[in-house]
């Protein structure tokens, strides 16, 4: 374990001389504090220190991005940067949750610097003797879903919060109709006393069943089991009990320990909700990159997350998306090792508009296309939504522009018609 | 239940009309989407729909503070608001995780805002059935440390990784020859292979117990039981084979519901470590302020949290630093519930330089004031270090200026004489 290394990324803006910031990031994480103390001796910091492994000027910075920053003496340059720390994984053990106090702890608060924003992570195989990662990742999700050769398009249950288990099981009815692969719960529907989980996941799965026998089609239903831990437990219980195939947790909600007790115990995927990750990841100076987010829970044991989608309607824009979306695809580790993959999903304002673009960007149909508007509000019915969707990645996948497709295809021509962005 | 509502405070930045953007996040976290979908009925709305229950302007902003924002048609005016919203419980029950996902999920992901900070959370006692609170809290935290009426003194182990459990042990003898109240493991060590976690706290406590022996006091020892979380209750029960009075945890590295698990079995003090806390907190723009943030931790359970001291070493101003200490102090609810009261502990750069200040600033002596360089850099040794800490916390206590105080106190006057700030 000993010479195996972590390596960490960050994008880092400071007054101080480029080396020197560096260097003090590596010591307090490490074998220093602020200043090298009495009992950090040689061997010590050759076994135990953190080393910078590479560092990249980026030029100069107008105003410091953060408050609270201090300034050399007699002033300096601020500029940002890219340097890569390494440690070795003995100082903490392969620990998901002490590896955070390492790469994710103090470091933001320092005062040499007016920016510091994790940027990318590289966890060694020995991490894979204590997490599982994903249990399913694409294939075996492809596999409960029955969807293979195209994404599976997904949809969700709107409005999040106000109706009943029995009101919830008659719009999955009429979605399921729809002939979407995969439904989940909104994040917010969690297990309140006007719609509480176990009674909603029953009605749900009841229509889900009934469906699945009619048709030989079991629709993925994600589950929102986010809660505390033992709860989480029993409620996944219930979904594999009621013929379930899917569960959902809200990520920053739980913390990686819940995860990984979660994925020591599921028979089913984990749908990873990123709710919340905005407040790491939406500052170019701060926090935390989705890149580097989505490692820990892949190795906790996510077999899905979220990546927002093409032309969203959030604050995300599209390169980072796709970035995203194509690290989750990416290995982790290299063979033999489990490379760790999961699906991507794809939502917020998504429609038939936007599918050319995905697939160009991710090269792959191992995703979860997932739509709101773009499939209830077809003008021809979900049905024809969900089959606009399905024409508009047929069309991509064979690299047909997605207006030709839409000649021989009214239900897509449809819903061109319909959403214009 | 039904009628106890959770109320959130944030600070928004937007080129919206004021009361439109207000109006879209309580929607959005609640009865809506970015639309109003079509199953959303008055009469949900009415029992679910999040509420805007103020909304004051503060006035307008130059730029934004984040990308990636929208802006009306025709443009608009950007503007700083601080707004409250509040959700009925039963939208979520009082399930901390599922709070989460409604107060500080998607929220600052909203296209509309270049700025949206958690600043505040009121949570109504119905959480009190679901969680424990501080089991400890100031007063079970002074009984076992056996000091009353005046801060405990504390230190921290340093260097943070690198030495074995003997060489810790080692220093944690030497420390306790000065009569610190207090001694912690740095968030760095955990339970790598050079310091495995049970061998350090034998030899720790060994000394500890030694130490009592001879003296009557018996030091608490925050020991690192940070892991996932089958780890964190085996580390827990050794410390408590080994006669140890505290555990520490970082809570960002464990979540809320492994802290809530570990606070149920707990029989020790849970000293909680906010490392990272500065990827939600730093921007002004964005995440989470301490004030909301320790109030989700407390009501988990931990006992003292950290929130830096007067003139620390990192970039968070004295303002901060004092709010969120007076914080940990206040009730997080009304008689007959429990307050949750719990330790506020000072660090980083912290001397007897800072003491009238901070007593100033806090008004009680229910605080651990832990010391590093101002303990072991006393020019008359580590015991000279404490007593000159003391000293100038009785001497403000008594309204004694600190200066005054060191005509009659050599160990303080050195002390003022050794630390400059």
């Amino acid at each position: 374990m000993t010479d195996q290394r972590v390596r960490a990324t960050y994008r880092i803006e400071t007054a101080f001389a480029l080396a020197d910031a560096a260097a003090s990031m590596a010591g307090e994480q490490s074998t220093g504090t602020f200043v090298r103390v009495p009992g950090e001796t040689d061997e010590m910091r050759e076994a135990h220190a953190a080393r910078v492994e590479s560092l990249t000027d980026l030029g100069p910075v107008e105003r410091p991005s953060l408050p609270g920053s201090g300034l050399p003496a007699g002033g300096g340059e601020r500029r940002a940067a890219q340097v890569t720390l390494s440690w070795p994984v003995s100082n903490f053990g392969p620990s998901l949750p002490n590896l955070l106090a390492t790469v994710a702890g103090n470091l933001s608060e320092l005062k040499a610097f007016s920016g510091l924003k994790l940027v990318d992570l590289q966890l060694p195989p020995v991490f894979l003797e204590r997490y599982q990662g994903p249990q399913f990742g694409v294939d075996g999700t492809r596999r409960l879903a029955g969807v293979y050769d195209r994404p599976m398009i997904g949809t969700i249950i709107k409005p999040s919060v106000g109706m009943s288990p029995a009101v919830t099981a008659e719009l999955v009815e009429r979605l399921l109709s729809s002939g979407v692969d995969f439904i989940k719960d909104d994040e917010l529907q969690a297990d309140g006393p006007h719609c509480p989980f176990n009674e909603r996941v029953s009605a749900v799965m009841r229509v889900i069943r009934e469906h699945a026998d009619k048709t030989g089609k079991k629709v993925m239903y994600a589950a929102n089991i986010t809660g505390d831990i033992d709860e989480m437990l029993a409620r996944h219980q219930h979904v594999l009990d009621e013929g379930g195939t899917c569960i959902m947790v809200s990520m920053n909600s739980v913390g990686l320990p819940a995860m990984k007790a979660l994925r020591a115990e599921s028979q089913l995927p984990i749908h990873g909700h990123r709710n919340g990750w905005g407040m790491l990841g939406r500052s170019p100076a701060l926090g935390m990159s989705f890149i580097a987010y989505q490692k820990l829970w892949r190795l906790a044991g996510i077999d899905h997350t979220h990546v927002n989608g093409i032309d969203n309607k959030f604050c995300e824009d599209n390169d980072s998306v796709v970035a995203s979306a194509r690290e989750c695809l990416a290995p982790m580790f290299e063979p033999p090792h489990p490379g760790c993959e999961i699906m991507p999903v794809f939502s917020s304002g998504q429609s038939a508009r936007q599918v050319a673009a995905t697939y160009q960007a991710l090269g792959s149909t191992d995703l979860i296309y997932a739509a709101g508007g773009g499939i209830v509000a077809h003008p021809g019915g979900p049905a024809a939504g969900v089959t606009a969707l399905q024409q508009a990645w047929a069309a991509a996948v064979d690299s047909v522009p997605v207006e030709e497709a839409a000649r021989e295809h009214p239900e897509l021509a449809a819903a061109l018609g319909a959403f214009k962005k």
